[in-house]
Formats: C-alpha cells, sequence, structure tokens
C-alpha cells in the first residue's frame, strides 16, 4: 500500500459509511426479492433517499465494483456487501441479562437473519438458572468464561442493569469475547482490543421527545 | 432575538447536544442516588468521559446554569435538564406491531422511567386482536385515528415488519400523531411536521461486526 492509495486498505470504514452500507445490503435483498437482477448506483439511491454520488463513493471505498454505466449484478453486489461487513458467515453471541429485553431479543429473529446466532444465554438470578429459553438454557455469567472457546463465541449482547453492566463487561473481556452489543444505559470501559456498540432506547426516545416539542408553537431553547 | 446571538432560542439543538444532555441526565440522577447534592462540570464529564469544556458547553446552549466555580446543585440540574428534553412530563405513546420485539418493548420499564407511557398497543393481526398485553388490549391498527385525541397519544412506536412500516407510518401520521420511533429496518417517508428516529438493531450488530472483524490480524478494508 502507498501512502498516496486514497483508500487505506487496513483501516477500517467509517462508522457512518459502514451503516450505509448495511442500509444498501437491506435495500439490495428487496430488489432481488422484487426480482431485480441488475441495479445501478441512482436506483439503490433513490430507494434510500441518498444521492448516487454517495452511493458510489461509499461502494468505492471497499474497491471496484461493476461498470460505469450498466450497474451491478443484484445478487454478485449482496454477497460483496455481506463479505464487506462480516455477515457473510455466522457469528456465535451470547446473551447476557434475561429481563424484559434480554428474553425479547433471543427471540428476536432480525438478528439471526444477519447471521447473528445466540448460542448462549446468561443471568445472575438465581431463580431463572436452570431453566430454558429459545431452547436454551440460562446459565449464570461466571460460566462464561468457560463456555467462550468451547462455544466459539465472539459476540456478546449485554442487556443487564446499569449498575451491572461494567462489572458484566469485564467478564466478557475477560472471557476473551472482543465485540459488545451494549443495551445497558451506561458507558463501558474496554480494552483497545474490543468494539463496544452501545444502543440505549431510552436516550432514542428522548430525542424524538425533544423534536417534537422543538416544533410545537412558541418552543424556545432555553430552559430558564 | 439578534442575528449575533450566540445560542438562537428557536432552533432546535443538534443531535449530538440533545444525546450528551440525556448521558448527563443519566449520571447526574446515579450521583443524586449516591448523595452528591453539588456536582461540578468536571464530575460529571470525568463520568462519562466527556471532557468538562464540552460539559459546559452543551449546558449552556441551553441557557445559564450554577455560577462558576462551585457547580450545580444536582437536583436542580436534573430538573431543568427534564424540562430540556421534555421528560419534566409524561408522554402518552402508542406501540404497533406485537412481534417480539414489540412485546417486550411493552413491558420495558427502561421506557416508563424516562417518562414515556404505553398507553394503547396494535396489531393487524386478527388472532391478536381482542387479547391483552400489559393490562392493555390489543387493537386493530384502523382505530389508532379514533384513539389519538382522546388517549392524548402524541408518539408512535413502530415495531412492525418493514414490509408494512410505510403503510403504517401514513396511519400514524393521519392520526395526527407528531412522533414516530421506528424499529423497522427501512426509511420512512414523513411530512416536514413529523419527526422520525429510527433504530435498527440489525445494522447496530453489523457495524459491530464490522469493528470486530477490522481488529483481526490480515484484515483488509477491499472486499476484492
Amino acid at each position: 500500500m502507498s501512502h498516496s492509495d486514497p483508500h487505506p486498505t487496513d483501516r477500517p470504514a467509517p462508522k457512518a459509511v459502514v451503516g450505509r452500507v448495511s442500509l444498501y445490503l437491506r435495500q439490495l435483498e428487496t430488489f432481488e426479492r422484487e426480482g431485480l437482477n441488475r441495479v445501478s448506483s441512482s436506483q439503490l439511491g433513490a430507494a434510500l433517499g441518498i444521492n448516487d454520488a454517495q452511493v458510489r463513493k461509499d461502494l468505492a471505498f471497499f474497491g471496484q465494483f461493476g461498470s460505469p454505466g450498466v450497474g451491478y449484478p443484484t445478487q454478485d453486489l449482496i454477497l460483496k456487501l455481506r463479505k464487506i461487513l462480516g455477515t457473510d458467515r455466522l457469528w456465535p453471541s451470547a446473551l447476557i441479562g434475561l429481563g424484559n429485553l434480554g428474553r425479547a431479543l433471543v427471540r428476536y429473529r432480525g438478528f439471526f437473519k444477519r447471521g447473528f446466532q445466540i448460542v448462549a444465554v446468561y443471568d445472575n438470578e438465581p431463580e431463572k438458572i436452570g431453566s430454558k429459553i429459545h431452547r436454551l438454557p440460562i446459565k449464570p455469567i461466571d460460566e462464561l468464561a468457560q463456555d467462550a472457546r468451547p462455544l466459539g463465541i465472539e459476540l456478546a449482547i449485554l442487556c443487564v442493569p446499569a449498575d451491572a453492566a461494567q462489572l458484566v463487561a469485564n467478564q466478557v473481556v475477560a472471557a476473551g469475547i472482543t465485540g459488545i452489543l451494549n443495551f445497558a444505559p451506561v458507558p463501558l470501559v474496554v480494552p483497545g482490543s474490543v468494539s463496544v456498540v452501545s444502543v440505549d432506547l431510552a436516550v432514542q426516545l428522548e430525542h424524538l421527545a425533544y423534536l417534537v416539542m422543538s416544533r410545537k408553537p412558541g418552543f424556545k431553547v432555553d430552559a430558564g
């Protein structure tokens, strides 16, 4: 790789680009179901409200696709984008914390459809341990370390309460798992080798409330 | 308001600022539970990994708080931030789509704790309609329009499949509801007077997979 290369091959793409690639992939799968064998960047962009120059620029980040003017073969592009995102294979994942949200996510088919397979579930409440959810036995969190390697667990989905999240994250890291999807409403401190993506549902709702409020007549930004 | 005013009072704060204010509020509530009556911007920042200049700048967006050097009274700041975010009152909300995710969110206490009260639930499957979830009767989506005003519904939480999302969003808009929290993995087209915040859980997981992959030895950004 030369330093003048506009697309360095060893640095990950920015979050915004990866997010849009996820959207492109979803749209392409819709196009494929609809029988569209070939798709142009402008068709893809139009369906998502993104301009076609942005679509081409995002895809160019990952290499050369298709030929100018003739569009991309839909199925081929789907396979390439899955490979880029790493979802061309299954990611064995552990789900930790079986409150309402955790129990729902175990059953949420949207994860599995994208390649994320929950292979083990953990909780710390004695009355839950030993029972099953979605055919998986609920185990104490202490067993994560011994399970991680034999089960090939690569990701952890954290649905524990805020005040337990950091302690559980430490156990996840100690088990050698390098990816955490964090639903606990608290920032996690992890080593640089571990990736965390946080989803705080209440923050999203608060932002929505703020947007709705700010569009009402008489809105003032000042709280005073 | 003069044009030289650095804090215009009629334009909403940027998303990033509102997101951080949500985090500040959460941290302040923790501090209050811990008995801390007064908090400085550096304490608040340190707990969240945000520098104190940023904390002060974010708060200054919404007016004047506290006095330099003496910090903020914790409880007072909590009440002000709730008022800023609009969560100093309840937001009656409708939840639409009672699949696994929807059923979980009806029971998710994290929403209610932040002021979002689910007052009605809707689905389109005949076998679900009439039964109850969390003490709420499941109604057909067609009844949303007549319910919205008497129940005071201000927000809709959409947990419907991707291919139904736009149609349901149209019904939400027609019912006069101006805020949508969208869990369907598809962008929604709505009038400018309606606010949408989208949460695509699979996109978050795909981003996590990409981050984990990009940190493995031998990673190349190029898919070719």
